[in-house]
């Protein structure tokens, strides 16, 4: 459906009053630009609006850094959050794995298909294993190990953020990467980063959740794609889902079944943050289908 | 959340152009009204566009109609289909229903509580059989028995047209009322009529559906919300959803299952409907979530 | 399928070793009865042996305590935990509620069209507001208050005991009963008292589930039916499921869409129960489809 | 769990009547074996009797072929079809595929990481396009076209043919193969050649099912696995599931989020299969869990 017009995404969020619809649907009619998809939401409880808007800009002659120095204007006026997107530049992601390859396995398929559009400047990972899988597709692997001492994990997460800096990503993954990551990493990368847990959180944090379920004795597992923060699985919740499991299914069974619920809910998650249908709104997130 | 302010709802659709939403958003806040829930949505296939708007006049001295009549000629402008509802007043909705009452009790009930917000004029039977459950609830029921025999079927659905009538209703749901729908009342009240059809359409069309599903072995059986047309179970969806049967599931049990995916079904989908949510296109509808 | 020869449940649990079934099943038809249904199940883990049958009594000279008395050496010889169930008897079932009619009115509901073959001998409430609900449906309504100070809530469990002790029920079903069930209740009626929590537990445990939910951000809500014991919401686990939720939903609309939930988890997990489907491990629960 | 104790699997039919199971579970205790898991089934309306039974030989003087003969006597008096599995040989399956290879990343990643415990002799497909891919992983990859024209198509599928023979398999797995298979392959590998078909069957049979459900505008698409038969799509079903879509899903979006639901209805169905809880009655499948 594209054709040869330039294509931005905006995403914004500001305090709620009577007007900002018609203010910013009126400012991209007059700029010559057309609105192709529209989300809104109005939380009442904080009065606070967010919205969502695909743009096709129709005048050719004008540029997206003109386009997004006349919106700034206007959302200064509306006090807004906001960012644009410029559809025509594919999104660099950065994943993290230790030795669990399926996540690893499943995105970097549906890359290599043409299902996930975006661009993979590299795979990091604290073990080996996984450098044969990543090669294969012709994707840089860099082993940065992860020791258990303070001094040399700092030391690896220091050599973990220079090689994630170096290719400038728009979202880092943990595709299944069983380290916490620090809090200064955290911070930098705020709501750019995005785990997988295999769990459905909140039950079940921290380690070993499988097992944890088959203390429990529950029906269904599941497992949850969120935004990495400073509080272990605990960031804003991008996507859920379960699968039935049965009292004759051993924690390997459920590691196995587990698999694809992760999967599935980390590339749907995934796939909501890439599109910009996520907005973090303090621990929570609105999510624009 | 509501104030004394009165709060409309704008559905409408329109060939797709530069501004649509430029032109309605900037109408709006002309009139001094708030835009507090805004769902676009453009079919790129047929380039028309749908919206459905939140409205709150915070005019108090402007009239409902008033508003209405502005905004005629921005709809004739834009070439709009539109509707525009108060929601002050609730929609009234009138039952169908044969000798199955679990999508009758469950309307009921929640209609009793307060989960549904609408008037139920009358319920209208073939059988005598629900008479008690709907009348505990102060409700009027219509016994119209459909004979078989041609003029006398026609009779009793000129009866029951008439009886519809009386309580001049928004919305008529079919709440398994086993019965053919005439093509003559489909037209008249087209887009208002609801069924529940108990199996996931397109399988196992027309009588008898979980006998279907059990001479082919399926190993869900589903429920669909749709509305009526001329064409038996052919008409737009708006709702799905299924549940897993196993091997040892009788068509007994098959049934027994199926009335909780029927009510959860019907449910949703009349939700959607009561919303607003549901726009038809064609034979398919969107839905705003 | 039935015919008029006496139908049986027997369940049992045992240590694990060679031979347990062609024991039972050698015992069962040298009596010259049928085995009509059969489930299994061994825990390597703890080497327990599990097993459900359904027996037929082809022989009606034989009575039921008969074929009980003969086959207690069997299962002493087998140190088997066991019970037999006589079918042609109904369940007394005991229903406990507050002010939520939801789970009641649809157990009620299901009694009355024959989908739930129990006696229901009676409804006992912490309030009187139910009460006209479940006269309607002809079954004894008994207010009990539940006053908070610690000795008048003491009398008042005293005086709820005395009345299911009357009724001598096979199941006591807390149907959003919002109430603690006391220690010394639990143990009188261990693996007997079933509850509807409004959470997919271990998440939300206690109060106020839906709100807890909220601050969160989940993107699924659930519902957990599981046995009643000392340690709250902690109880063995019989069903389970999930139903998807929006940001836009309000906690209002959370229970709304929760009491669907709800609903079929405590149906689902009633019946297991009424079948002799559950059996009791640990904390866990073997549930045989 | 596993000794070096050889561990069987007996899967057996007959017509119901009373002892079958004393008679089997008897047998099998007599040869010093243990029972390790049970599933039964009798369906009331044809009167047939359904088992599996998963069998541990603990004499180790006493060879496979000792037991399936001795077993072969009882198996006639009790006029039973069966079969017994020695679970220390690992099944053998062939993979045929033509372009997408979404089923087929899916099911080598399982086998490489030790989820399928299967062999893989070889994949066949009508297009060269995923030999790498399959060679990556070091097997056998036969490139086989399959031209309209009606002899030489006959000559490609006794060329399929002759290579299946050749690694002479227990299972055959259609993994999105875009070919009508002939019916004298189905009749040679009857029950043996498991079929993943797009949809959720008996809706969109026949070719290109996302653009059926299109049209329809369901709210849900589905994959289904199911024994391939003379009759296209017809066979009898093993697994379904079903995902949910929306209005502004597109065909190809469909296809995307039919990849994973596709991909884990197959994995289900291949496993029920390999580990003989799959028992065909007619064209139903019994689906021992």
């Amino acid at each position: 459906m594209k054709t040869n017009h330039t294509h931005l995404r905006l995403v914004a969020s500001c305090p709620d009053h009577v007007g900002i619809l018609a203010r910013v649907a009126g400012f991209i009619a007059d700029q010559g630009a057309n609105i192709t998809a529209a989300n809104q939401y109005e939380d009442v409880r904080s009065k606070t609006f967010f919205m969502r808007y695909g743009i096709e800009l129709l005048d050719t002659e004008k540029s997206v850094s003109a386009f997004e120095s006349a919106f700034s204007s206007v959302a200064n006026e509306l006090r807004m959050d906001w960012r644009l997107t410029d559809l025509s530049k594919k999104q660099r992601v950065v994943l993290l794995v230790s030795k669990f390859d399926h996540c690893l396995a499943y995105l970097l398929h549906r890359w290599k298909v043409g299902d996930l559009n975006i661009d993979i400047p590299c795979v990091i990972s604290n073990h080996e294993k996984l450098r044969e899988l990543v090669e294969w597709y012709g994707i840089p692997f860099h082993y940065v190990p992860v020791p258990k001492e303070a001094d040399a994990k700092q030391a690896a997460f220091e050599k973990t953020a220079e090689l994630i800096e170096q290719v400038d990503p728009d979202t880092i993954v943990l595709a299944r990467y069983m380290q916490i990551f620090p809090p200064w990493l955290c911070t930098k990368y705020r709501h750019k980063v995005i785990n997988i847990h295999h769990s459905f959180l909140p039950s079940f944090i921290g380690a070993k959740p499988y097992h944890q379920a088959d203390v429990r004795g529950v029906k269904l597992i599941g497992a949850t794609c969120h935004y990495v923060t400073e509080d272990l699985d605990a960031g804003p919740i991008i996507e859920q889902d379960v699968v039935r499991v049965s009292h004759s299914d051993s924690i390997e069974e459920m590691m196995r079944l587990g698999k694809d619920v992760e999967n599935t809910v980390l590339a749907r998650g995934l796939r909501y943050h890439l599109e910009d249908r996520v907005l973090v709104h303090g621990n929570k997130t609105i999510l624009f289908n």
